[in-house]
């Protein structure tokens, strides 16, 4: 097995979360492009520097430490949600700085290590590795704004070191990213590690509903059309509906409700809500999406409602690389033999954008409680050795 | 038949719609206390005395003409909805003005009109006429605000000629209110008149349910505990089992929703709702609020949900006096027979406080397409003119 060392690991991953730590449990604040992640970055390249990688910071950001050669790509981002954790895409980038780190001491297999910028989605998803991939122009990157009206554009300015030119794709064999899961499932089961299938496909859309707007004392229930009653009518039928479709990874949220005039005393007579469902198998996307279409389409004719479906978001599933995922299975089985488990990423990561430039697959360890995307995220530390022994042993194995 | 005179009645209520018409349709911009609503009541306060009437303002700014000695009072109000209709309150005022006048002419029973004060809640609820009934205290009045931060004690000082006593209510026999429906019943079955038998009650509360909040794609359906989902739970579940308690005049609304944190990708941890329900009848008003917390009851503990119940708002239901409303059905019935019919009015009106004082009754006419605090309230004149006649009629009978 490469050198790794767990202390030196863990030591990088505890150095990380000072820049931008929230003072709450082990919370991190460190958007993309703020202060706290610049700084970040800057150490990070320097940690590159003394392993003996080579930094190139590209036109977005993206920090990279490139090993001689073609080598493998491994990574994840730094940069954190605006409340967010200490090890979701920071343990990805330190798990990989590590396995890099080990593999010049014992001169084995070419390691580069990658930290993409704006994973986060402060001003698009993704948005680094988006750019890097072609899924998105930084033309285009450019043009998008955050919150408070800043375009990508200025931020990205503010990135010192930055190249003229993004890294040339066909240097790396191949993309191996260590993530936590974010979600209740190797922690309740009492599993160390899942090795990912496929990332889940994702459809989004925004349905509206139109009925009529009343007096909710004078208009008899009989001749309502109430925009919630309708909303909870496809609410109710649609779970129906999918139960023949399904599996136990398929999930659908109805998260974003807006009615109107949103009054106690008056029958709604608008409702805007967002339907958005994931998968592993594009197919039953598309069933998913026929039973929602269809179904909205009825739920509206047959109670005189207007329907309007807003553009629909669509990201095809991404399946793993079988190589690389053989490798990780591999290495799981021996390191924590049948306390690991075949599993989708429910959801989005990097990896996503890299499918398209070459083979990816992921590792991921558990999240205490499922938490993610909070203050309170967290994995035992035992747990994340673990995970970084997989990966080194992977990488190992695929030579 | 007392003389009544439909082409002035129509000629009055005309030009009490130029006192803030709104240029849309037949609509009127006439709030309390609002320059045109002042304007409107010394216009009234004029015809009143044309008609041999004693004017009185009181000191909230409703304006009386009194007949001598003990009388009938009639009315309603004369402000408007901040966008209302030309109709609502408009015509149960000057309906009262018509019959008094005809009254004073052909030496009838004496009939005293009211147009009371901010009855559309600009800043209480039917305020003028709760005040004077007592279900408001004047202290408690003056510290309302309107939207603006407007106090009620600023805009009742703007109502010029205010008397320092409020009218004795001893003086009256009884109250009639003509009001239009504002609901779409009498108008669909092609009625003329509707006889009230009650006014409903109201129950009306607010509901939170607390699940938690995870992250759309990486949470099983298995595990969640998603808000709007039990919303939509406990909706589908009160309707089954409100089926057999409630009757066809019974209503209840969903109309406020609130999810947080009402993000697409985000499972719904909070949702806040409103839960409002009125019937004439107070014991299933009861047994409706026993199956609301019952229910919500168990889909948050079958769900691992927190409940909370806000602080209920609880109008009882007004029934009508015997003696006036059987004068009103016996000249409904005299005047189209056949075409009328006894309804509960949804709605809240003056008569709801005048019942603290006095025997009250209502009289309904048809609102074209049931439509109502809103520019395009309507109704047709020859039916506006068959709910003086019966209005007359009572009087006459009533003695």
């Amino acid at each position: 097995m490469l050198p790794i060392r767990p202390d030196r690991f863990l030591a990088d991953l505890h150095a990380l979360r000072s820049f931008g730590a929230a003072g709450v449990g082990k919370g991190v604040v460190r958007p993309a492009y703020s202060e706290p992640d610049i700084a970040a970055r800057e150490w990070l390249a320097g940690r590159m520097r003394d392993a003996g990688l080579s930094v190139h910071v590209d036109p977005v950001g993206s920090v990279f430490g490139l090993a001689e050669g073609r080598s493998l790509l491994m990574g994840s981002h730094t940069d954190s949600q605006p409340e967010g954790g200490w090890l979701d895409g920071a343990l990805g980038v330190i798990a990989a700085l590590e396995v890099a780190r080990a593999s010049v001491e014992a001169g084995g297999p070419p390691v580069s290590v990658v930290s993409f910028q704006d994973e986060e989605g402060r001003f698009g998803v993704t948005t680094g590795s988006a750019v890097w991939s072609g899924n998105l122009s930084l033309d285009k990157a450019d043009g998008l704004s955050d919150r408070d009206g800043l375009s990508f554009a200025e931020a990205r300015a503010r990135m010192p070191g930055r190249s003229e030119g993004f890294v040339e794709p066909g240097r790396f064999s191949g993309f191996l990213e260590m993530h936590i899961e974010q979600g209740p499932v190797l922690d309740r089961e009492r599993e160390a590690i899942g090795v990912v299938d496929a990332i889940v496909g994702i459809r989004d859309m925004k349905i509206t509903l139109v009925g009529e707007q009343n007096h909710a004392g004078t208009t008899p229930m009989q001749g309502r059309r109430d925009a919630f009653q309708a909303l909870s009518r496809f609410n109710a039928l649609i779970a129906e509906r999918f139960a023949n479709v399904v599996t136990p990874s398929t999930v659908w949220t109805i998260g974003h409700v807006t009615l109107h005039p949103n009054a106690s005393s008056i029958v709604p007579g608008r409702v805007k809500f967002s339907m958005q469902w994931r998968d592993g198998d594009a197919d039953r996307l598309g069933r998913m999406e026929r039973i929602i279409l269809e179904t909205a389409e009825e739920v509206a004719s047959s109670g005189g409602f207007d329907l309007d479906f807003g553009p629909m978001l669509g990201l095809e599933p991404v399946q793993m690389d079988m190589r690389l995922r053989g490798a990780l299975e591999g290495a799981a089985e021996s390191e924590v033999p049948g306390r690991w488990r075949v599993m989708p990423s429910g959801a989005l990561h990097d990896a996503t954008n890299l499918s398209k430039l070459m083979p990816v697959a992921m590792l991921f360890v558990p999240s205490i409680n499922g938490i993610s995307h909070a203050f309170g995220e967290d994995t035992d530390e035992a747990d994340l050795v673990t995970g970084l022994r997989v990966l080194a042993g992977a990488v190992e194995a695929l030579g």
